[in-house]
């Protein structure tokens, strides 16, 4: 790295100007809440979290952003800032650094929130720490939901697994080559096996986007986002509501990727989507009926006692097991 | 370690009960804020910021939030909440991962306040993210000296870059002496060497606590922590509000245990209190001359004009380069 802390500081601190508080460059950021204040922070960790044979730094920064963000939208809340603390080591190259900042920056500019504060340090391996703040009038729980509720998710699910699943196949001429590529153009093959809808997958694996709630949370009685896979979120939601679920397998919808992907690899596509994690899409428990209308997926019931069913129209009503991303 | 991460999760919820807005347990955390919002983070890497050859997890679990709380202190604010990612070895001892969050629930207790959420990761190294949540009528910036006003400081400094010259030379039948250690008692021989005070210098490094301000931040016109080192810091104060400064040397207290250390290693001991960071003093600048009355000690003038300049009555006065700790 050619900037010494300090040079990098005043680097990060032109880059993102922030008016309507204090922001970096101060012991604290300082912020006024008009609502509830909505917290939030997620780490990614090199060779846990991502892979820097075929992850690009801008796809980092960008990433470190949406899974923050997605604690906020899946709260209900509107983003507002965000902190960001970076460990690298000494040697990484001037270009990767500014690459991350470039990812973050596009990322808030997406959103709509500014970077606020953080912390530099060098390390062995990369590891990003981010948290973001929002706000809400009200938030919405992951408990609240009743026996008698709609199930709902927000778009298709298993894509950032499916494309784990071939990101971690390629050769290192495709893994460099997907790493330089920022956006993944459907019309362009990239990688050299597959068809191009594949490149999907890779750029939601990369770099997710975070699902906005604005427009369906005022029908949403519980919520909260799929980060680990939506059997075990789901899980997750009705212990906390203290409730059962029904799936109905057939009205999960299969995106073209994963189906292809799932082939590809010899896998069943329902697994990726049930028990895949990173797609940051939304599970949304609503007794309305005209959720569909603002675009919501329905896919399931809630119901009294718990535990999680998979109801098959040709096998019938099966228990689940908890199943999705777990540390230890 | 025997718990998974959803056992561990449990097992941080009912140690951290939070009752006053939504806690662990949920996407994000929310609270209410009645005066402006203070926000700030930082992390802590194994082999970088802590060697755990003598660094037990409880001093470290009370460190991650010490180094937060006092930059909530700095701005002037109240202490609220704190949100915790660690990343662990999936081999680390079950009594370690206690005892680290022993450390955060006795610190928290001391500064009153509650943990609020966090992430968990696996991780090859020990890594420590902490976000602390403050709030203030006032926020004290870096920005607000003017010259004649008068430069303070909360207590004596250079005892926790001193300890750490100590905790580096240990053998290592001393350094797990060091480590089964909770309080370094004044009175007990601890390590093999040196005189029992220097036992101060061990405590400050392992387990500093934030300065509180609440007794003098009403008369604070700018303020900062001393994480770096007072002349690194000082000189970051005085770059935000375009002045400089004068030092008076034969001002600055010089605690036992640092003479002793400096002594010990042939070292200047001016050099440990002006280079030396973490010790977690703040340093605050008034223009009220009762500031010596609420505990604070003067050290120096802001004068106007650009840099730090030491004044020594024998050696007159000399220019600084910001010294202290740079992570690249």
């Amino acid at each position: 790295m050619k900037k010494d802390e300090l040079e990098l500081v005043k680097y990060i601190r032109n880059k993102f100007p922030f008016t309507e508080g204090i922001g970096i460059g101060d012991d604290s950021a300082v912020l006024l809440f008009r609502k509830s204040a909505l917290l939030t922070t997620d780490l990614m960790i090199e060779d846990v979290h991502f892979d820097l044979s075929y992850t690009s730094f801008y796809h980092l920064g960008f990433k470190i952003v949406s899974v923050n963000v997605s604690d906020i939208y899946a709260m209900g809340g509107d983003f507002k800032g965000f902190l960001f603390s970076l460990g690298v080591p000494v040697t990484t190259n001037e270009e990767d650094i500014d690459s991350l900042f470039d990812g973050i920056e596009d990322a808030l500019n997406y959103y709509g929130g500014y970077l606020i504060g953080g912390d530099l340090s060098r390390s062995e391996k990369v590891i990003l720490s981010g948290v973001a703040v929002g706000e809400t009038e009200r938030p919405i729980l992951r408990k609240g939901a009743t026996a008698g509720d709609r199930i709902f998710i927000t778009s298709y699910l298993g894509l950032s697994q499916a494309g784990y699943y071939v990101l971690k196949s390629l050769n290192q001429e495709d893994r460099a080559k997907v790493k330089s590529t920022k956006y993944f153009d459907l019309n362009e093959k990239i990688i050299s096996y597959g068809k191009s809808e594949i490149n999907e997958a890779l750029q939601r694996h990369l770099m997710p986007f975070a699902r906005k709630s604005d427009k369906f949370r005022d029908i949403a009685k519980a919520m909260m986002d799929i980060s680990d896979g939506l059997l075990i979120d789901l899980y997750r939601l009705c212990e906390e509501s203290k409730v059962g679920a029904e799936i109905y397998v057939d009205q999960i919808p299969v995106h073209p990727a994963v189906k292809e992907i799932a082939k590809l690899f010899n896998m069943d596509p329902l697994k990726l989507i049930l028990s895949g994690g990173e797609d940051y899409e939304l599970i949304v428990i609503s007794d309305k009926i005209y959720a569909t209308e603002v675009g919501l997926i329905p896919i399931g019931k809630i119901v009294e006692g718990e535990g999680i069913y998979l109801v098959d129209p040709s096998k019938g009503k099966i228990p689940t097991k908890p199943e999705g991303w777990q540390h230890f």
